[in-house]
């Protein structure tokens, strides 16, 4: 992990860009942490619209995470950003823009084509990034995993013991398979559905919602469209990390 | 209204006890309030199991309400409590006993004869309250309606215009009737139900919550089962007050 840019931002913020191999990313700690105990840290995930598409509404989220006292962390997807293509991602992209633009359901076998991937590499990565940030100083456990791809939220919560709590945004497709990786999900989640997205199927997200096994699972549903999360669900979300990671 | 008891509780809450009529109720407000501005008002709904028997979780809401800066008042539903028995009524329980002792489906007709003869008698029993209530000095507006029976709450949403926010609980029957009602419902709603409620139907929940007419409102699902709403969820209604009464 090398560190490539550093900035001061206010609210005593302070935000680090960085490399991991070939993959970007962006840390965010308290700027007065260097003399005090290791914070807990959060993964902010994110939709794969690229790092700099998504930059502020990371921001913010991250500004939140420290002012709770918190550090967060994020990387940038593969085939996202200055990353990378790879054929089938992209045609699964364009066969899912196909179908959605024609009026046809959006089929199984097209979701698992541009969602299974996509966690596959993803995954790994994360891990990867979590082994560099917990060898900081001032990064402690435990740690969260925020946001979106849904799919890899849940992949992780399986895979990853160091994340202890989740907090998951039901915004996109979910393959069957993932739906069956979330009965082995025990980790305790916060999970948010916006309900009346009109691009995410709100029944599947109903169906994920059930299939998760942890004992300790809340489902949000909020008005306001797949980008119109209201602010007070923010808090809610960082009320849910408060209770869990400190 | 005539006040019957007065007691002074921890945490600088007066608990005064009345009649309205034939109608127990109890009111809690700051003990100090006498001096200060107006507080506004949260109506404590409850199931039909008579208020000595709900005393404990009402009083336990009505201290968090007096401590976020409401008063809070309940009355007892009619028919529960000391109140006198209906005939239909109690005809109407007998025969959900009978069918859910008998592992039978409940019926619409079961439903609507439990459900809806009571919402008819409550609703302007509740809006009496609210006359006798807002005539004291130090109670103002607005007001907000908060837990159960969720029938009550969606009536009163619908025909009381002093109530401009409602925190219902998704954890009883609701007849077809009022499911068309909720459409009718445009004030900001917080409902809550429990994911794993044994002795409700999920998929009733959220095809009423779907139904609301409110641009605003907002589903919290929780584990627990029916009595084991989870102690943050608590503090999220409060939070939805504050925002909504102040």
């Amino acid at each position: 992990m090398h560190f490539t840019s550093e900035q001061r931002l206010d609210g005593n913020v302070l935000e680090r860009a960085f490399t991991l191999g070939e993959i970007p990313g962006i840390l965010w700690t308290p700027a007065s942490a260097a003399a005090s105990a290791p914070v807990p840290l959060i993964l902010l995930g994110h939709p794969p619209l690229g790092l700099p598409t998504m930059y502020p509404r990371l921001v913010a989220r991250a500004r939140q995470a420290v002012a709770d006292g918190f550090a967060a962390a994020t990387i940038e997807l593969p085939g996202s950003g200055d990353r990378p293509r790879w054929d089938a991602a992209e045609q699964a992209r364009a066969e899912l823009r196909r179908a959605m633009g024609a009026g046809e359901p959006v089929t199984d076998e097209i979701i698992d084509a541009l969602v299974l991937p996509l966690v596959d590499k993803a995954v790994p990565e994360w891990q990867a990034a979590l082994d560099a940030l917990l060898a900081l100083p001032g990064i402690g456990g435990p740690v969260g995993y925020s946001g979106g791809v849904i799919s890899i939220g849940v992949r992780l919560a399986v895979v990853e013991p160091r994340i202890v709590a989740a907090g998951l945004f039901a915004g996109s497709f979910v393959p069957r398979a993932i739906v069956g990786e979330a009965r082995k999900v025990t980790i305790p989640l916060h999970v948010l559905l916006q309900w009346d997205d009109e691009a995410n199927d709100r029944q599947a997200a109903l169906d994920l919602f059930d299939a998760f096994g942890s004992k300790e699972k809340s489902l949000y549903a909020n008005m306001g469209g797949h980008t119109g999360v209201p602010r007070f669900a923010g808090d809610e979300a960082a009320q849910f990390f408060t209770r869990h990671l400190k």
